[in-house]
């Protein structure tokens, strides 16, 4: 155990759950490298890096949903981080759903249970 | 978005996020492979894919503390798992921490806030 998470065990990358403050749901999961886990200390909000394209993955920087981060936790062996998060604008999943997680495995296939609170198609456009 | 997870996108092992059903408290995150996973939900008990010990990882196997799995959830990208449990014996991590997220990161350095549950030298004997 050491005092910061460990990027190079993730190849640079480490898995980061975001979890809302007040009721405890799941929102999302993505990936931080060192310089999105420095940004979102330092600034208070929600960095992640994208691996599709890439980059810094400042979250809310297109859709205006930006995460508010209350506490930042390690996990025991230092390679998982867990962001407790205000959502601003109620999704935090950019296909308008408050929750990534919004589907549920039963055994006729996925449900869906999650409450769509946007369209994506207004808030990204092209 | 398919009906099940994309393992190929994690190159075979997909991360899975452990909640406790009833209290919202993330408990750990582990990886899943498509063996892992269908056992799963076969058994309603979570199983994991250990990346150190390269081989399926029945969680509570050796501690006796397994986690029944409530519910499973899929994210809009097919490629990260929730489950919500049931941990039995009360603690999730192998420390004997409830959580494997007990250390929460302040300026000054990491913060132990999780509660002790049981001592991992008389749990996991030699």
């Amino acid at each position: 155990m050491s005092e910061a998470p460990d990027f190079a065990k993730g190849d640079g990358l480490l898995p980061a759950i975001a979890q809302d403050a007040e009721t405890g749901e799941i929102l999302m999961m993505a990936y931080m490298n060192a310089e999105s886990y420095a940004e979102t200390l330092a600034t208070g909000r929600a960095v992640y890096f994208s691996r599709s394209r890439q980059k810094l993955w400042r979250k809310g920087e297109e859709s205006g949903n930006v995460q508010q981060v209350r506490d930042v936790f390690l996990d025991c062996d230092d390679d998982t981080i867990l962001l407790k998060v205000n959502q601003i604008g109620d999704a935090a999943c950019h296909t308008g759903y408050r929750s990534c997680f919004y589907r549920r495995v039963t055994p006729e296939g996925l449900e869906v249970v999650g409450k769509k609170v946007f369209d994506p198609d207004e808030v990204y456009k092209k």
